[in-house]
């Protein structure tokens, strides 16, 4: 693969992936949305199902990787560097155009987030802050437990991802990434309550260095104060993952 | 694969798709529904599971498009345009067909749909409207925003699918068609909240016909003051989808 | 295949999809109940989930049909009505053995229902109906309407799987089965709402039975007026599904 | 396969489950969890794809069997007892640790497993009990029938998992693993209800005994006198799947 497409599968891919993504917040969480309070199986299905549409969409050109812990896993695991850089440019890009075309979806429900007007069941509301859209918020703050979270988060998804590729017949067959969806969505149900599952430091970074330029009305703080933590935690998660399946496997 | 056999599964396969999605608008919107206000969850899989039935029974007939935006795309791509009048023709018979079976599946909830009578909770509500049963209604009435909302929303189904099918194995293992209609399901849940994601010109303007014509106690406008968004929205999107893929892949 | 092992077969499997579809019926509305009032998404996986189990079980024996109105609907399409009996005896005799396995797993469940004593929730309440954990019910009992709620519904199962024998790789892959257990999933979801969905004679008949017998307290009636809609709108809505594929494919 | 790579498979792919199984116990049940309140849909989803995540981690080492239920009951099918005790071994150690890893993901809830202060919605609620994270708790204490739920429910656990080696094709795609998971969804939403589905006892056992010495904050009883049913149960249906399957197939 070169390193173009390399860079633009990555970039797609990742795109698609935080369009679903960042949709599925703002579905679940914007007034005059028809998802509003659909509940937790309505994220995670939305973000494992993004995985589905942009990793496969990468897939001929990348191989869909999307996500710097699954890069650096692979990277670790394999001790292959070479393209590293490629792939990680291409998932922050990515992840920041995605993050644009969710607001540009969700474009009239943004824009109604003032004071609600009217008589219908909302009136008289204040605006909502808007971060969590884009980017993930503990509920808990406390850094070390927060840490923790999204490195055994993530373990628990590149240490399967790596499994994958030993499974006889699941690329042959093509579902791969059909897999490695529903393990997403399986980590948003069982590991997503305390940190909102970051488990990937493209998915959160991009989308909220695009919240603090978006003209959002009302949007409230971007909390860069926790910006390292959904970083920091799930490149660790992933060397540890790539370090255990070097050693085990 | 001849014009007969292509019209025949569009049709087909078409009206099975609108068999199930305006059959699960119908199981949560609908009085005496056992599904009733079960939620966006419900929603967006009876649409994706429509897909897998539909596309799965036209699939040895006509391949399974359903969906002008997909015909439209594919034909962008591939600069083949032969036969999409056969597609498009069938697409939208099927859907008008697939409205009336689902209004036949609740003919005695739409029967029952006058003022409530009796002492059950529902005692002395008004009949509803029931468009949102055949058709997609803006949650916030803005032509731009909702334009844009279906255009990306399109794009987000026709070039995963595009990929696909350079994707290696899944064709083989005949699971195509099962991916998309997971993507279908992750389109509903991410990016359905605006507009209730038609991103299928068929889907919205075959049931609006029927739902013009059909006998249904007190069943409010057909909206084609908003009609035209549904249909061109998915069609600008399919273009710039099969633009994209042509260019990138 | 013989027919012992038809036989064998089509009870082991039938036996197992009643016991997930009986099951989950319990578990949605029987009082201690952990799933208790847990929704229609529930219902329709858990039925799904239970052709899955159960066809994926009988499938070496007797190929996994587990319901008269498929059993018809292929011998329709294909001509060939030698072993027809010998399915159908095992599908009504595994479909009274998965009512009494499901009796059995809710046996706690089912002997507290009487007036609820104590101090919690549902303290003072009546003793609930059973039937609906066994055999479907109406929302509105429409003899005519019924009927072709379950005659359309049927067809939405059967036409798929008819075309599904011809989705190249699907055999092969092994995933035919699945994929029928989320068309199953989709006609729950979205075309259930009226009767519930029986679309299988002996889905609906042997737990009728069963529960015309079985030592419920407060059981409450066994609805055996409404008995022949279940089964003869499914062997109708088989019969026409055959001739459909048949004629068009 | 070496007895090292058995133990360690078990290991790890039990680990994993059981941090997605306990994880998604947590994230429904524990205060300060996004996922808190979110209905058994999400239970049952999570801990089928924690199968998934388990059992295809630990595929290529052991086979992924991260269950003594189904490993006896493949001895029983088989005849082949060799290689047993590794496995069980590898389950228990692996329950064990995976209890205490979901403990670590959701650290900072546990901790505030006290009165809780504040204003928000939850304030002066009590600690909560917190075995129902770790281990299952039947809804109506009877020995004989939570026996009788746990024994039924493996067996429809168990008996589809032996025929699926027999399924043609499942093996060559690389998906058992993924239908065994939405077996296990299905078992939970169906048969569930009563028990809580333990179907295994290592999951039952190992995170008992993590809950037993970990520090948690008012964590209320381990419940050692129920803790034989969910060990026992699950065994003698093994056995009995075994055995119907080495009669029947």
């Amino acid at each position: 693969m070169s390193n173009g497409d390399i860079f633009v599968g990555e970039v797609i891919g990742t795109a698609i992936l935080i369009l679903f993504g960042a949709g599925v917040c703002a579905a679940v969480t914007l007034r005059h949305s028809k998802a509003r309070a659909s509940g937790w199986i309505v994220i995670a299905f939305g973000w494992g199902f993004g995985v589905l549409a942009g990793a496969y969409t990468a897939a001929p050109l990348s191989g869909g990787q999307l996500n710097p812990a699954v890069t650096i896993g692979i990277a670790v695991d394999t001790g292959t560097w070479g393209k590293v850089w490629v792939y990680l440019l291409g998932e922050i890009v990515g992840a920041m155009l995605g993050a644009v075309l969710a607001y540009l979806v969700y474009l009239a429900q943004f824009q109604a987030n003032v004071r609600e007007e009217g008589t219908g069941e909302d009136a008289g509301e204040e605006p909502l802050p808007t971060l969590g859209v884009f980017s993930t918020i503990p509920e808990i703050r406390n850094p070390v437990a927060n840490l923790v979270t999204e490195i055994i988060a993530t373990m628990a998804l590149v240490l399967p991802i790596l499994a994958f590729g030993q499974t006889k017949g699941l690329g042959e067959s093509g579902t791969t990434v059909l897999v490695v969806s529903l393990l997403v969505v399986g980590i948003g149900l069982s590991l997503g309550g305390p940190t909102g599952y970051a488990i990937n430091p493209a998915r959160d970074l991009g989308p909220r260095i695009v919240h603090s330029f978006l003209p959002i009305p009302n949007k409230g703080t971007s909390d860069w104060g926790y910006a390292w933590i959904p970083v920091v935690g799930p490149l660790i998660g992933g060397v540890l993952a790539g370090l255990v399946h070097h050693a085990a496997f």
